[in-house]
């Protein structure tokens, strides 16, 4: 059974003294023999391990879950991330957040790093997969939970949405609005948001009954400054795009601007869609039109196997899917009713 | 003397096999004695070690240093986070994120964690700072150094920038636009940069010439929920103010935000600055005029402080101060000509 943790705060408070003290006391550094006893005694009743050190090398536990993604500057890890501290917090156990790395290599190598001891499990979003990287996720000397795409073949555990699906009501969204050019702006096709999310895109519009035009750009990376450079290429087409399904926040809030620069109105000219629904898009101006693939419930999703595998490292793999849901807001639909009319 | 250390995917180029193989052949699982001698000697050639979590109870030397922050989802802690990085990863070390809470305690409470030994050294921005903290970090098992104010008392190495200065920059520049009735936007005065940054703004407008009228508000926290609030009430006093000088990026969005519903053209109606010239207020529409702390400098300096004492724990402790510099854009000056006519 996982147990909830006791923290250090805690026993400071049940032996009554401060918190450099209860610290002292645990290490042997500098207290009286008198508090050793009362904070042991303290930590004792709360079943703190007053050798954390120790209890690390014996029982290598670290207390820590490591959550590792590719880009520490995209807004929706922040959200996936509180939402798997939100879980893991309660238990006694703190997020650590690392960098994968953008390729493969570089995060089979991150997991190969787990031999360290130095965490007790980890949740990783991978940029891009191979399959040396899920042979090492398969052998890795902790638990790993894996936000992406599904792994139900390689007995791994994983939490994945249907980005392909959201693509998709993104575009009837900016079709049933009378937008008859549609431009898709996604990022690197080798990865795997990139792939599912051009599959969504591609299936849309292969509708029988589908009548706009389309056109797609693929930027150089996921963020704000790839989405203004490919959003202005788009946008210098000879059938200029009047709608621009974007494959995440940051290419859109690049796109708002290349279109910005070329004094055109959102969304009288040209409507913008994101995906992730970040809180950067709903603060920026226009607020952002944008499919939320569910990023606090994925994280939450992710931190709840985790706890399942930490408590039991050969429970079975599950996999989990996440809902989507369209959020419409002022980048598609001009919600100040004087300037509307 | 620091090492740039190897890393496993040199170590699988120079062996010309797998990483996966590699990884087999280090941990002496399921690779064949030829490939393990040929592992082993690519490693050895490199001074790869062949047994982290040997290596890791032995030296206690982990390869990773902690960068902890109250909040992972304000942006300038992203631009921070990629000055340290910039300079430990060619050293061979990973950056982990970690978060200190909100308060000292938890922040204390973080501190006494490295004696679990998970990290060679932390670098720390303490939102809120006691003298427990203080004593903590004092006593610390692995070097630690602080951003935020300076510790040459306390023998502890530290980055520290001039806030109270910058804001006493952005306070000037909107005086020098003509605005009259300034309204500051803090955030909590018993944090570190909030008690800096009402320290710049009062002796700013303390300066005997100093014609305008102030107001101050002060948010509930460093955040654009909290600035769309507390700027609300600043803009709904008597006399409205001209221009809003905020404690950040975050609390200047929030006020854009508010002056926005109230029907409030930026920067006709209202000038907003912000504080830590953060990518987010980059992007954001209208461009934030922000003053800059030198966020990715911080890092770099920091990291190179960290260095410093991993190579020598004994070495001297440091306190460096990194400038400060204001940029102008369009949320205090108009520069769409034809607007502005």
């Amino acid at each position: 059974m996982t147990s909830t943790r006791a923290t250090l705060i805690q026993v400071a408070e049940r032996a009554g003294v401060s918190l450099a003290s209860t610290s002292r006391a645990l290490h042997g550094t500098g207290a009286s023999k008198a508090m050793v006893e009362r904070v042991r005694a303290a930590a004792a009743e709360l079943g703190y391990s007053a050798d954390a050190i120790g209890r690390s090398l014996r029982l290598k536990k670290t207390s820590q879950i490591a959550f590792a993604v590719a880009d520490i500057g995209n807004p929706v890890y922040v959200e996936i991330m509180r939402g798997i501290h939100e879980v893991l917090a309660p238990h006694g156990y703190r997020v650590v957040v690392m960098s994968t790395g953008d390729t493969a290599a570089s995060t089979t190598e991150l997991m190969h790093s787990l031999h360290g001891g130095f965490v007790d499990g980890m949740i990783v979003i991978p940029l891009r997969t191979d399959d040396e990287l899920i042979e090492q996720i398969g052998r890795a000397p902790v638990p790993v939970v894996v936000i992406g795409r599904a792994m139900s073949d390689r007995g791994i555990s994983s939490v994945s949405t249907d980005s392909a699906a959201g693509i998709g009501a993104a575009v009837q969204h900016v079709v049933s609005l009378g937008r008859r050019r549609i431009g898709f702006l996604n990022g690197p096709l080798d990865t795997t948001p990139g792939s599912s999310r051009q599959r969504g895109f591609d299936e849309a519009v292969s509708a029988k009954d589908f009548a706009a035009k389309t056109d797609v750009e693929v930027a150089t990376d996921f963020t704000v400054a790839a989405g203004i450079e490919a959003a202005r290429k788009l946008l210098d087409r000879p059938h200029r795009p009047d709608a621009i399904v974007a494959a995440n926040d940051l290419l859109a809030i690049g796109a708002v601007r290349a279109a910005r620069e070329l004094g055109l109105s959102i969304p009288r000219d040209v409507a913008v869609t994101g995906m992730d629904d970040t809180e950067l898009g709903q603060v920026f101006l226009p607020r952002l039109t944008s499919v939320s693939l569910g990023s606090a419930e994925r994280g939450r999703a992710a931190a709840r196997l985790m706890l399942g595998l930490t408590d039991d490292a050969d429970a079975p793999a599950r996999q989990i899917s996440v809902g989507t849901e369209l959020f419409v807001r002022e980048s598609t639909v001009d919600q100040n009713v004087e300037d509307a009319e």
